[in-house]
């Protein structure tokens, strides 16, 4: 189960980077993406060898860019449930769907792969600094990984994130700021103190690793259906690396010879009050502009500006997928409907895309018998203040009406 | 993978009751065990056919008593990380420490191995209203799966049971309702109202089946430590139901041939403000008495009167184990350092666990050297008001200090 990693690529100008010390950008300004020697990983696993393994996302260490096992840092993330929702489906017009729910991961959200990859490989480069902004969860999760690895964590994330996620941080060790404004606020805080302090910069896809961890979503995915894969993959994108990392998933397990045939349609999903992917996917563009004003509750699609839009639009353009905003009455209609017909506390993203299958459904965009996945990003537990309910008290004498 | 299901027996009197039926509590008020033909499961299932199988608390088919694939109401329960905490380990004198994180179960807790178990069953059986009394989490996970089941559920829970759990029970749509008291008091109304409406009473081992969801906790750990038992399991107890589980586990493991050898103590934790195990253990009696004035911020854990009390205590004695409680001030204190060390937000319960851990170090009654896990009932995440921290606030032009 050893690393086929061979080095890192610019997506956007081709060069090539050497893989074995810590890396940022390109000199080009787009993210680097890591490499492996597939035809190697092809001789050396098999899709009947991993029936094996061990459930979490480790099964597929070839395709990861951990060399050595000591390095794994492990809360025991992937391996998440991909259940099937009948009646949540048939609701929504839907036969065939399915959540694959990345809320009973560590830390309670997909952030967890992308931390237990980028801690690992960080720790496995002897990096012993990070620094990172945070819409909230991605730092809640470097902040838990980082502590069992050992490795220093310096977050900054804004003020209005989530409350958990502050305390998250904060209760795992981590230098935790806040700041009166964005994540592009902070983002730019972190700059400032990276080129000062030498501390590495593990902002998303400033840091090439993190969408390894992700991508492992899609070849769970394509696994739990028996190597059979789905009509379309519903994400909610805010810096979008999951749809970036569950596109190359699909590039990679056709190169292994894992799958066969038309690849799922990836559907990103954003929020009306910060959609710059749908806007940019609906002009044609090939990468989007700042989003001035951003607002939703769903924190964690509040991204303005997207490091990686320019590969988030070419993995819906090439799958023939789409990009499509839903409002925040339309999240919280969609938390109440999944929690009665399907018995999931989804998160305010996972939410969006459950809300955004029924749209695209009612749009004639999906078909009543098209197989359909949706991501449920997170656990609703993260956000209690989405949901209340006025209960009747009784006293210890009293009967139930 | 058919159930070996065979009836119920009752611990208390030996009575025998047929299976097939709903069943309550034995006429000599004792809970029901469920007993299964472990010679035909012996043939049926071996070790090494159980390590092919999807990693959820269903990989023990054989020995759990749902028979209808088509009744099984899962949301990926079980299958929790076993896994090593060695910094946290060493903090307290324990150098082969490890936790069973239970918090990535479906709802957050192991609640959800009860509940899955329990509402399966009811379903098969046909049953279509349950109610119950909850301290919390219980009513939390049981809303979820008898949601997704489609079956009616009523719950009481003290007022001041944690507000996320009031939410996620009504939010799931079961008929919610808090009382002016302890869980004691909301036994007492659901008693009443099953007398009276024909609801099935699926209290804590009133109902005989959710302790076989939880005893797949046992299962888990002897199969993920390759059946080679480790020395002590530490566990949080309220109700007490996953010990039990754990204990007949063991024996059924032994009778299948699975495991050999010691059984590992088993070993009750408690809140100093309600401790009616660790007295009545103490003091060498074989049940316990209703715990006055009952007081501790872990909410799981404060059940003044475990109907199952004389077989928690049964399984104590019968592993040489030990009881002991430990005060609020050491749960938030290991919440923080099991955080720090371990890189997980764990639930006051299992914080009461790991505080144990340390204390029974101190006093000689663990051995640096022995083996020893501890339970983590739950995620952190479902208590975020147990740790709160003054953050610095930055303006978006300022440096970090």
């Amino acid at each position: 189960m050893a690393s086929h990693l061979t080095h890192l690529e610019c997506p956007r100008c081709g060069a090539r980077h050497e893989a074995g010390r810590p890396a940022n950008l390109c000199g080009c300004g787009s993210p680097l993406l890591a490499h492996y020697d597939l035809e190697a990983a092809r001789r050396d696993v098999t899709r009947a060898a991993l029936a094996e393994r061990p459930r979490d996302l480790w099964r597929y260490a070839e395709l990861l860019p951990v060399s050595d096992p000591a390095a794994r840092v492990s809360l025991g993330e992937g391996g998440t449930p991909l259940l099937p929702a009948g009646r949540l489906g048939r609701a929504l017009g839907l036969n065939d769907l399915w959540i694959k729910d990345e809320g009973t991961n560590p830390t309670g959200t997909f952030k967890a792969r992308g931390a237990a990859v980028g801690v690992s490989r960080a720790l496995e480069l002897g990096v012993q600094r990070l620094a990172m902004p945070t819409a909230g969860n991605a730092g809640g999760a470097w902040a838990a990984y980082a502590a069992r690895a050992g490795i220093d964590l310096t977050v900054v994330m804004p003020q209005d994130a989530p409350v958990i996620n502050r305390r998250e941080a904060a209760l795992h060790g981590a230098n935790t700021h806040l700041v009166r404004g964005l994540i592009s606020d902070a983002g730019a805080i972190v700059a400032r103190y990276v080129a000062r302090t030498g501390a590495f910069d593990a902002s998303t896809l400033k840091e090439p690793y993190r969408i390894e961890g992700k991508k492992t979503m899609g070849y769970e995915i394509a696994e739990q259906f028996g190597w059979d894969l789905p009509d379309a993959i519903l994400y909610p994108a805010g810096g979008g690396v999951g749809i970036i990392g569950i596109h190359k998933a699909l590039a990679e397990m056709a190169a292994l010879g894992w799958i066969r045939g038309r690849w799922p349609k990836l559907i990103v999903v954003q929020a009306e009050g910060c959609r710059p992917l749908v806007e940019a996917f609906a002009s044609g563009r090939e990468d989007s502009s700042f989003w001035q004003g951003a607002a939703t509750l769903a924190a964690g699609i509040r991204v303005p500006k997207p490091l990686g839009d320019f590969l988030v639009l070419r993995a819906v353009r090439d799958t023939g997928g789409t990009a499509i905003a839903v409002s925040d009455r339309e999240i919280l209609e969609a938390i109440q409907l999944t929690a009665r017909e399907a018995g999931l506390w989804i998160c305010p993203e996972g939410a969006a895309a459950v809300a955004a299958a029924g749209r695209l459904r009612r749009d004639g965009l999906l078909q009543p018998t098209e197989r359909v996945v949706v991501l449920n990003t997170g656990s609703g537990f993260k956000y209690p203040d989405l949901v209340d309910f006025d209960l009747p008290v009784l006293e210890p004498g009293d009967d139930l009406p």
